[in-house]
């Protein structure tokens, strides 16, 4: 499938080096690339600069945000939640249209420090807010509870024995976001319900930071024993 | 020990009668104990009048708030979310200090229906308030996100292989109601820190009724898998 990836940062290039292993054709989507290759410095949570990564990962294209979106049958959104909405708007609502947009964000507010806060939170949350803004994309919200290693390598923690949650208000395109979960070797995938359960799946970063601090690394999950 | 278990409803009966099975000397605390015990209707969850649940469980004293605090050595908080910081300032801030209490109750706000709301939320929480308005008692908070059968009995699901989370700013309150956990027969107890991580722990309340719905029981828990 031709997928394109919002987000230059880990999580994006975790994501689409995932994906071309799967055999899919992948662009990485960002606001200027030549702005971005010629970064020299690590971003904000410690990655090398994106061209040296790119060096080593040439089956990924680069592209801008539009034409990411407009050459993809699935996009998958793995912005800075604080900016999503900017850049899928810069992505353009024609080139998302009709198409299932995988949402992997969080929206944390960062501005009191770390830990982050939610915003928005409990009656709203960001997976709302971009189905909202993008009325005729299919919004599935999932993923964003984990690491990047764990999303596509589901076996680092207990042996894949862990939950994946997913929301989203179109049927068909849940189903496709399980097989492409499937695919990774997800094996326990809940379907919540509609997109406004975005809200419970946004709702558990604040523990899963804590929980981060406290085992010592990001490579755990939530398993829903019963 | 001496407890008091503050709240008549089906979270505060099952509790209580699991700690009586343990040896445990246990006293509920409601706010009028003759117009609890008059009361002919069932509840708000359904369960039946405390004198019915209470004629087999003789073994279980009914107290106002303040004798029932005065006369603990710990204290566990089941009521109301919405109510709790009433009750307690019934119960009274002498009978309370020093002592521990387990903050086991939700900021639910049912105002618009179901789900719920919280109410404090993100950058606030119950057992944070509780904290605030009794600096002289050690508030824990634990157990707030999972049924009432789990919280005593583990074993219902999976058998047992799933995780607890408590939080305070004591030590030596958490030391004291962790061996409390694992005396109900509790493994994987884990702590989070202080009492401000009680936000992260109320937080996981909307994907447990939004999965309480899906998996049609509220026999189930979250499993830390690492």
């Amino acid at each position: 499938m031709k997928i394109a990836v919002l987000g230059t940062g880990f999580v994006g290039r975790t994501f689409s080096a995932a994906l071309v292993k799967l055999g899919h054709e992948v662009a990485i989507g960002t606001r200027d690339p030549q702005a971005t290759l010629a970064r020299q410095d690590s971003d904000a949570m410690g990655s090398p600069p994106f061209a040296q990564w790119h060096a080593q990962h040439a089956d990924v294209a680069l592209a801008a945000y539009p034409d990411a979106a407009a050459a993809a049958e699935l996009v998958i959104n793995v912005t800075n939640g604080a900016g999503s909405l900017d850049a899928l708007a810069a992505a353009g609502t024609g080139n998302l249209s009709g198409k299932i947009l995988v949402d992997i964000a969080n929206p944390l507010d960062l501005s009191q420090g770390f830990p982050p806060f939610l915003n928005p939170v409990n009656t709203d949350s960001l997976g709302e807010q971009i189905q909202r803004a993008f009325p005729a994309t299919k919004v599935v919200k999932t993923l964003n509870n984990m690491s990047a290693g764990l999303m596509v390598d589901p076996g680092r923690a207990g042996g894949g024995d862990h939950s994946v949650f997913v929301s989203g208000n179109d049927a068909g395109a849940k189903s496709q976001v399980t097989s492409l979960l499937q695919g990774f070797g997800h094996q326990d995938i809940i379907d919540l319900g509609d997109i406004t359960n975005a809200r419970a799946q946004e709702m558990l970063l604040p523990i899963w930071v804590r929980l981060m601090g406290v085992l010592g690394t990001p490579d755990f999950n939530f398993k829903i024993v019963r």
